[in-house]
């Protein structure tokens, strides 16, 4: 449910309204059962909820969707209002439901925007949902990705300063993410994932012109995933890359920092935008927008986002492929 | 023209076959008149080119263009073929067209696309038409732009590695690109330009939680920019400032590095992409495409980006105001 002042509410009501949310998937809502009901009249046709006080059940009646708060109740609703009591329950939410993605009782979790001012507000130091189910997970080697439809980019790092980040393009993290990469978009029924891997500096560096680390250190990786069978090839001029996976010419292109995918894929992802955190042992797909408390309680935010968040959770839910399957295929 | 062997002579024939072509300046056409008759059969109605030796007086005569090469004949006409000859044409072509603007016969030039292995190979060492009008021109602070429709980024550098790149971000550096940015809004009829600075770190650094320049380098800049009259502000997320100059918020973004403004604009601008250069003491704008050797000679290439950057070339010759119009309009 995410913040309980933000959209959230309201995505998830209409998103549930919509039958393709629930073709792929077995749902349960995590959040506030009063807060459910108070959004509901917006939404014709979303399920009724019962209250489940654990998940050893998924009610199996036609209109009707299970909901827990696992015993953090939110206070009281107040749509576009700042509250840190919201934060916290949001966060805790997610705790719970990340413990239950690692004993195997969930599949996966879709999670709805949140504050971060409330949710520092409130005590917690996490810069967003990617950090805290990474620490949840004990993962390090997270990857942050941005799928919209066919454009899918993997960034090797996420919220580090630019220069930090530069530092941090490495062999062995640009090789990683090409593996991560690739599994992902085989459980997604990709057969063989075709890989491009961004430049770092303009055009590429132009052979060393301006930069080195494109000749030095991602050409190296590139040919190193080469080998290893992945079907990948790079470094490419960032500046023109996208446009050919949006031409169809790439399944998912390897960014080598975080603004060199966000900028462009939130510019063009519209509605359908989803933030997908790879590399840690659950699935994790999130709305790709904030909690926008401006239009809060409207009734009038889109779901897109949640319906493509939900569908591409449940294709990532699928069995693994093995890592040679995924490259011999 | 550019390179005779590119795309360039058959997008010159089909923008000239247009009226808006012509409706806001004079043309003549810097190029080989072999190469523009052989093309002009794909673009019914371009007019027939008049050989001037000179540009002393441009042909009044209505269906009749003037055309110069300087005396630097193009080599012969292979579509496809990278020829160093057509790129050392291309490069004096240019050289004698910014001289005419420079003596004011001329009140701005429009590049074609060239090829940068044709002029390297010819001899020439020239990333690009960018830096070779800023070396003619003396131009040390020139700037980078990528303008499409209501879409607009001056980038603050220009060819660095990512590394360089940052060590340039400096206050004086993003006063001077606000300055630059207005002055040309301002000739291009907005009276009083709202301007946007993006960030450079992720999220524009959250208040030094991820980089300090966003917080220490690039909000005094933007404060000096306020304080001296600008409508101006930021430093934004890079990664939804793009969609608000999209909403019609904003009319121009400084960007901090080349591949911050260059990987969204390439992918959204389409067509009407154009290459502008400012802070050189004259107009120049470039369609934002290469040579497209593949499809040189098939007719297909699409003249639109040529077509924006003529009238943006004569949007931006209008008559300078000066600053203190520029601001206080």
């Amino acid at each position: 449910m995410g913040d309980i002042n933000g959209i959230g509410p309201e995505i998830l009501v209409k998103a549930l309204a919509r039958p393709e949310a629930h073709a792929l998937a077995d749902l349960v809502v995590v959040g506030a059962k009063p807060v459910y009901e108070a959004v509901m009249p917006i939404a014709p046709g979303a399920p009724s909820p019962l209250l489940l006080s654990t998940l050893a059940e998924f009610p199996k009646t036609p209109g009707v969707i299970g909901i827990c708060d696992f015993g953090h109740a939110a206070p009281a609703h107040r749509p576009g209002v700042l509250d840190p009591a919201a934060g916290a329950s949001a966060i805790e939410w997610v705790k719970e439901t990340v413990a239950r993605c690692i004993d195997g009782t969930l599949d996966g979790i879709v999670t709805g925007p949140i504050s971060k001012t409330a949710v520092y507000q409130a005590g917690y130091h996490y810069i967003g949902h990617t950090e805290l189910v990474a620490e949840l997970t004990h993962t390090a080697e997270f990857r942050m990705c941005l799928f919209a439809g066919g454009m899918r980019v993997v960034h090797i790092t996420g919220h580090l300063s630019l220069r930090d980040a530069l530092d941090a393009v490495t062999e062995d993290r640009i090789a990683a993410s090409v593996r991560i990469a690739n599994d992902a978009l085989c459980r997604m029924g990709i057969a063989r994932p075709r890989i491009a891997v961004m430049g770092l500096n303009p055009h590429a560096g132009e052979d060393g012109a301006f930069g080195t680390e494109d000749r030095d250190i991602i050409a190296p990786a590139v040919r190193r995933c080469v080998t290893e069978g992945y079907a990948c090839d790079g470094p490419h001029p960032p500046d023109t890359l996208l446009g050919k996976m949006r031409d169809g010419l790439y399944d998912v292109v390897i960014a080598m920092y975080h603004d060199q995918g966000h900028i462009p894929m939130k510019l063009i992802a519209m509605d359908e935008g989803v933030n997908v955190t790879l590399g840690i042992p659950m699935v994790r797909t999130s709305v790709d927008h904030g909690t926008a408390f401006d239009i809060a309680g409207k009734g009038i935010a889109r779901e897109d986002s949640l319906i493509a968040a939900i569908t591409l959770a449940a294709q990532l839910a699928r069995p693994a492929q093995t890592l040679s399957e995924g490259v011999s295929s």
